[in-house]
């Protein structure tokens, strides 16, 4: 038996190539191989580290990089082709990274940590510290799901992800509030899930009793897209200069989405116990909700959004009645002007509001800081 | 912007590596950059393309060769040092497939369907035919969540996954049978419906008509884990040696799990009503199940199955009532021989079976297949 595990570890180190069939929570520990271990964060550094046997340049890429889109340092060729890379550990927050050998990008074999950002999946790192301590794993979970919704507006069945929270199903007389949270352009309905740790962040501001108990609904916000394209449905041919195309989304989720939320979940239908949130594009869909329902939502919150609103459309909306609008944007972000612009209208239109600005750009940091932050205030 | 454009175009190339934030929905068409498509299926054929413009050997691994865990195809650097192989299409089935660069294990990132096979995000491929006619998307999909349950038994909160077929929402006093279906060694609660394709093929066989509608669910078989490792939570060290151990999760499955269920969801509660069925060690799981709770199941399917009972534990389970017993093996499987010993002890018996063998080995292959097979069966 040890000869054949030997030998199987043998053949996987030379292909580097595995396709297991359920066999790839077994350890093969073959002839004088140690386990590699990657990223291992010990004190003030992480270490990356790949075998790579035949591998001329391998280099490690990572978004804690001043330039993410191109950045690399140098891993060095060790004991048993093991290359490797300590460098000091980044501040708190959640990274993604990869190898890139012979100038190709590879995901890390030993970190089974994975986001998706749209079309790619990769490796994780979450470093600890205050500013991250809601990212990991609470001790109680709340419950993910991806229903259905038919859409006569869009013409299709979509899916929506769907988080209620831990004790939902041990108490089945109680409702709950509800926080639309919207993704960017790029994203679907897995993006807030995924890249921006939205359960995580829930489930551990609910257990410190910092925020409500609620549900929480991520839909697809592209109007062309059934679903996230991991799941291969073609997409509808839509006319993205048709001026109907713009809104056919927000309303498909005012008109569409929240009837089958409040029939289908224990939701609270009214606009007290429904907030509305969004990043980037889902920022923009934000305030058109807003403009184009003024008295669906109490709470409001355009995160790094591409999107403004008029004198008029703010003075029918603070109208309206509006219990918390949180605006927020990173100070080098490309929309920060946009959101200088909007704090300034709220201002001039009385609508008392929050304006948050944080450091950095349109990146998914500034997002998880915002969820982490503002749900700490709705529904109170 | 075009020129921004280029620019960025030319960083990714460089860098080959990605740290998109809310952009990978886009396409950046850089100057003289045409799209790499892969896989591409042609007629008989399927084109697999990597762009390595540092590589010096670059190969194709795939789960369709004779032998995945080492065979290899040599690819052909081409123009823009786009690398290529043509080779014929295998026969219809899911596979999963890598390149090697260099030594080291790289996914395509041109394919966006990815399936988890325990500890590793592998590209899938799927070439269409009669056998895999149920693999890909329906029109009408179940809703797929994951709860958790709180088990006494194993001392943690752990996660399920639950598949309610289509309708289940727009009906909401129509009560369903449930399915438990058991995944084996390496895999999580998440392996049927990555690995298996279990969503897709109940929402095909729903919607066509040959499977009654029923729900679906996929525990973690891991007693010393709360769920996947993807979610980063301490395993519970557990004693293997422990006899107590190898019942503790089929104890949790039919008084903590089952209860759970017909509890939180629209279940039908009674043996008529109930299905179990899993793979290697989750046949393993279902032969015990039925061994330690003879009433609870009317359907019991041990696919691949790990696992064996006694002349008597059969007899007291043949009394206590069977409606379809599907036991099911590949002819090259190595644990057909103990499929063998089981049919044979099942006919002395005489409890009336179903000995379905395919041909193939301990494979996801033939799992797809079994479950492909029997749900056309529960039941009816």
């Amino acid at each position: 038996m040890k000869r054949i595990l030997s030998s199987l570890a043998l053949c996987l180190a030379i292909a580097g190539a595995v396709n297991a069939q359920e066999l790839a929570n077994f350890s093969f520990g073959g002839r004088g191989m140690k386990p590699i271990v990657s990223p291992e964060i010990q004190n003030d550094s992480v270490t990356f580290r790949l075998k790579a046997d035949y591998a001329t340049v391998v280099k490690l890429s990572g978004s804690w990089m001043p330039n993410p889109w191109g950045g690399t340092i140098d891993m060095h060729r060790g004991e048993n082709n093991v290359w490797s890379v300590k460098i000091p550990l980044p501040s708190p927050e959640i990274y993604t990274y990869n190898f890139v050998v012979d100038g190709v990008a590879v995901n890390d074999p030993q970190n089974i940590l994975v986001q998706r950002d749209g079309t790619r999946f990769l490796p994780m790192l979450l470093v600890p510290g205050e500013r991250t301590e809601n990212y990991g794993e609470a001790t109680k979970h709340g419950t993910v799901s991806h229903p259905w919704y038919s859409s006569k507006i869009l013409g299709m069945d979509r899916r929506l992800t769907v988080y209620t929270p831990y004790g939902y199903e041990a108490n089945p007389k109680k409702k709950y509030p509800v926080l639309y949270l919207l993704h960017g352009a790029g994203g679907d309905e897995e993006a807030w899930i995924s890249m921006g740790r939205a359960a995580q962040i829930l489930d551990n501001l609910i257990e410190k009793g910092l925020a409500e108990p609620m549900i929480v609904v991520m839909p697809n916000g592209n109007p062309n897209q059934a679903a996230a394209r991991t799941l291969n449905i073609p997409e509808k041919p839509m006319d993205w200069r048709d001026p109907a195309f713009r809104d056919a989304y927000v309303k498909s989720l005012c008109t569409e989405i929240v009837p089958f939320i409040e029939k289908n979940f224990r939701a609270i239908a009214k606009p007290s116990s429904r907030a509305i949130a969004g990043l980037s594009m889902g920022g923009g869909h934000t305030i058109s909700a807003s403009i184009l329902y003024p008295e669906m939502f109490d709470y409001i919150c355009p995160l790094s959004a591409a999107g403004s609103a008029t004198p008029e459309q703010i003075a029918t909306l603070k109208k309206a009645g509006v219990k918390l609008y949180f605006l927020a944007c990173g100070n080098t972000d490309f929309l920060f002007q946009g959101a200088e612009e909007m704090h300034a209208k709220l201002t001039e239109q009385g609508l008392e509001h929050e304006y948050f600005v944080s450091d950095g750009g349109h990146v998914w940091a500034n997002w998880r800081l915002y969820l982490n932050t503002f749900a700490q205030k709705l529904f109170k």
